[in-house]
Formats: structure tokens, C-alpha cells, sequence
């Protein structure tokens, strides 16, 4: 299977590369690294991302810039951050991508929980994934050629305990429940879905 | 109570001005008519319309653009409509109101059912949805001076049955029940609630 990682040098994309490569080819994807450089927040950047990696099977979006800081200085600025990235960087890549993908093909965008456990200064987090989250459900019925699409959800993950004073209360999710959300959506039955591995 | 009604003018922001009206201040403000006329994707045009407001008690937004349409055709520039009305649009109604709103206010947005339930041709006022009630979740957590927020999240409502054969299944909201559910994030105690009348 040809799987394109968005976000692979990130903490998440890194292990996933890791984890698929020995049964599959992985076409990593990453800002500033990786095979194929690509911005997601530019909409030419992802057209050019498809054009130079052509057909594909799976896509895989760890790639979700958003805005954490504090509310009261927060404005249409700051929340532009995670609309231009982790919401519609996302959807696009779903948006162009499905012009690329073969049929039966499947997009895992990634969410979060602060869809529904919010925390402090992640308001713009919450906003892009709740609209992800929502996305994949409304894009599932659309799709056609047996292309499916989910989310996975994951609460702090364990290879980023930088994040851990920000989200109290939560157990974080280890690397290898968060590869079986994914292994779940890539390689499962599953559309419209939003996996929440815990 | 002063209440600021963004979509005044729409059958939604009608019905709850005239239900509301006589026992509150009512300021009608809408992209066409009203008291105040108002552009919700132009952050300017919002920021006069606070100035001309002034402070308030309550803000009701029912001003919710969003693309219609088939999911092929589908591009970037269609899913900006919602982007910039119904999600950004309504999220800068917060992030700039919240300077104007006296203590212990509320802000009541619009999402819908099709966070959850969705319809052909609604994958961009679906995502809007779930990015409303995401935020709704997360901005109550900071909102202070005790100024609560919640969306209202109807299926199709009663009044508009042109889009009645869109919503295959859904029963139509009465405009009471749409009413009550404002009345309960206005006059209730709830924040960071999402509100669905059935």
C-alpha cells in the first residue's frame, strides 16, 4: 500500500513512518522535511504535494498547526492559526487529495480531545477539531469509489510530555494506542468515524 | 435586558426579536436590514458594530453563511463561505463582543444538527457546526465575570421548508422549540452547553 504521512517529522507522523514502513511504501510528507516538502496552510503547496506524489492508497494527516495561549489576548489573528492549518490545511488535503487517491483508498485526518474536554488556552485546538471531526462524518457520505475517511482523537500523546502540564487529568494516550486508532482507520472497514484511542 | 440579535432579518433572528421584544431591549442587526447592519466576515465591520452598540447583555447570533452544494465541485473557494461566515464569523461575534458585554452576559450561537446527523451537500456548514460547539466547550472554561456562552443546535426548523427535502428523516423543529432553546442559554444558568430543541 502507497501511504502518504503529512506530518512526518512530527512526534506522531515519525512513529507512524516507523511502524507502516516494513509492510509499506511511505511517502513522507513534512514543512520543513521529509521526501516531499509541503505548507498545508497554502493551497498551491498541497496542489504541487499531489502532483509530484500522484496515486496513492491512504493518507494520513498528523499535521494540525493551531494557536495555544491565553484567551483574553486571543483574536482573529491567533485564531487564524489553527484555521488555516489544522482545519482547513486538513480538509484540503481531502479536498485536492481525492482528485489523487486510487478507489478503495482511505484519509485519516488527525482531531483531538479537546472536541470535548477543553482545556485552558486551547480554544483554537477545540474549534479546528471539533470542525474536523464533523468534516470526516459529512465528507464519509460523500465519497464515492469505496474512499473512506475518519478521524483519530487522541487525548496529550506520551512522546510529548512538554504538553502534559496543559492537559490535567488526562492519561496519555501511548505511541502504540495512537498507531492502532490509526492502523484501525487505514486498514479497517471503518468511515465516518472518529477514533479515540485511550 | 439589552439583546443583540446578529441575523435579525433572517426567519430565525425574526421570530426570536419579535418573541423577545416585549419584555427586552432588542438591537436587530443584520448584513441587510435591522437597526445596525453588520458584515460578519469582514472583522471591521464587526468591530463598528460592537462601537455602535456599545455594552449589552446578551448576544444571539443566528447568522450562519455557509456553502451548499455537491461534494465533486467541492473546492477551497466554496468552503471559505463557512469558514469566514458561519465559524469565523461568528467566533470574532465572541472574541470582539466579550470586550462590550457587561458581567454575567451570554453569548447563544447558531450550529446544527448536521455536526452529528449529516446531509448531502452540507460538508461545509457541518464542519462550521462542530467547530461552533467546540468552541462554545472551550470558551466557557475562560470566558470570566461570570459571561457564559452555548450554541443552539437545531435540525431543519419549521419555518424554512425549502430546505425541508434536503433533511430526508429530520423532523422539523418548531419555532417554539427553537424559542426555548434560546430562552434556556439567555435566561438559564448553562454555559458551554450545546443546546438541541427537538
Amino acid at each position: 500500500m502507497k501511504i502518504v504521512i503529512v506530518g512526518a517529522t512530527g512526534t506522531m507522523g515519525k512513529y507512524l513512518a516507523g511502524a507502516f514502513e516494513k509492510d509499506h511504501e511511505i511517502v513522507r510528507v513534512g514543512s520543513s522535511g521529509g521526501d516531499i516538502r509541503a505548507d498545508i496552510t497554502s493551497l498551491k503547496s498541497i496542489e504541487h504535494l499531489f502532483e509530484e506524489v500522484g496515486s496513492f492508497d491512504a493518507l494520513i494527516s498528523t499535521a494540525g498547526p493551531s494557536y495555544v495561549g491565553p484567551w483574553n489576548s486571543m483574536t482573529d489573528k491567533e485564531f487564524r492559526k489553527g484555521l488555516e492549518g489544522k482545519l482547513m490545511g486538513q480538509i484540503n488535503l481531502v479536498l485536492v487529495g481525492q482528485r489523487y487517491i486510487n478507489a478503495g483508498g482511505s484519509f485519516t485526518l488527525i482531531a483531538g480531545a479537546l472536541t470535548t474536554d477543553p482545556q485552558r488556552n486551547f480554544a483554537n485546538a477545540a474549534a479546528a477539531n471539533g470542525a474536523i471531526e464533523a468534516f470526516v462524518r459529512a465528507a464519509a457520505i460523500e465519497l464515492d469509489k469505496g474512499i473512506r475517511i475518519n478521524a483519530v482523537s487522541p487525548t496529550v500523546i506520551e512522546d510529548s510530555p512538554q504538553y502534559f502540564p496543559y492537559f490535567p487529568g488526562e492519561v496519555p494516550v501511548t505511541m502504540r494506542a495512537l498507531e492502532y486508532g490509526f492502523r484501525k482507520s487505514v486498514f479497517g472497514a471503518a468511515t465516518g468515524q472518529v477514533i479515540t484511542p485511550r
